[in-house]
C-alpha cells in the first residue's frame, strides 16, 4: 500500500515527542519520530524487533546499559526484550524505526 | 548492534544507484538507497517484505502495475512476490528501505 505523509498524523505521545506511523503491513512497521532537544523517551523494552535509523539530528542511545552518541545515518538493531532508549540533543532530531511484528499498541 | 554510519559502505548495484547496509539482524534489515536521477532500479519481486520510504527527492513508485510519483516521507508496504520498481526524479534521492527477513542476497 503507498501513503502520502500528507494522509498520515504526527501524534504527540510525550511532550516534545511526535510519533507517525508511515506504513505498516504483513509482519512490519515503519514509523517516525521527532523529538525536541533533551526529550527523553525513557529506557523500555518490548518483544518486537527493532532497527532504528537517526535521519536528521543527534542524541545519546542506551543499548543494553549503554550510553552511545548518534549522528546522522548512525542506527541501531534491537533484539526482542532488550532494553533501550534515546534521549534527544537537538531539535528536530527524527528517527525512522523499522519494527517486527508490528507495533499492534501504536494503532 | 549499534552501527555508525562511517562503518558502513556505500556499493555501486547499477549505474547513478548506491546501496547502503545501515544495520541488520534478527528478522530485520534496513538499507539506504541513493539515485542519481532518472535511474530505475527496474521492475522486480522477492519474497521478503518490504517498507520503502523517501527521505529525500522525489521519484516514480511502480507496484502492481500502478505508477504513482512519491515525495519526500511518502512510503509504500510491499507484501512477498509484488512487483515493484523505482526512477528516480531528482539526483539525491534518497529511499530507506526495511525487509524481513534480511535480504541475505545483499550480503
Amino acid at each position: 500500500m503507498l501513503v502520502k505523509r500528507n494522509e498520515t498524523e504526527a501524534r504527540q505521545i510525550l511532550p516534545g515527542v511526535n510519533r507517525r506511523i508511515l506504513n505498516h503491513g504483513g509482519k512490519l512497521m515503519m514509523t517516525e519520530f521527532v523529538f525536541k532537544k533533551d526529550t527523553d523517551v525513557g529506557v523500555h523494552s518490548h518483544p518486537h524487533e527493532q532497527i532504528s535509523c537517526l535521519i536528521r539530528g543527534s542524541g545519546k542511545f542506551h543499548l543494553r546499559g549503554i550510553d552511545t552518541i548518534i549522528e546522522k545515518g548512525d542506527s541501531v538493531y534491537i533484539p526482542p526484550d532488550v532494553p533501550h532508549g534515546f534521549i534527544a540533543l537537538e531539535d528536530g532530531a527524527t528517527m525512522i524505526d523499522a519494527f517486527t511484528p508490528p507495533r499492534e499498541d501504536f494503532l
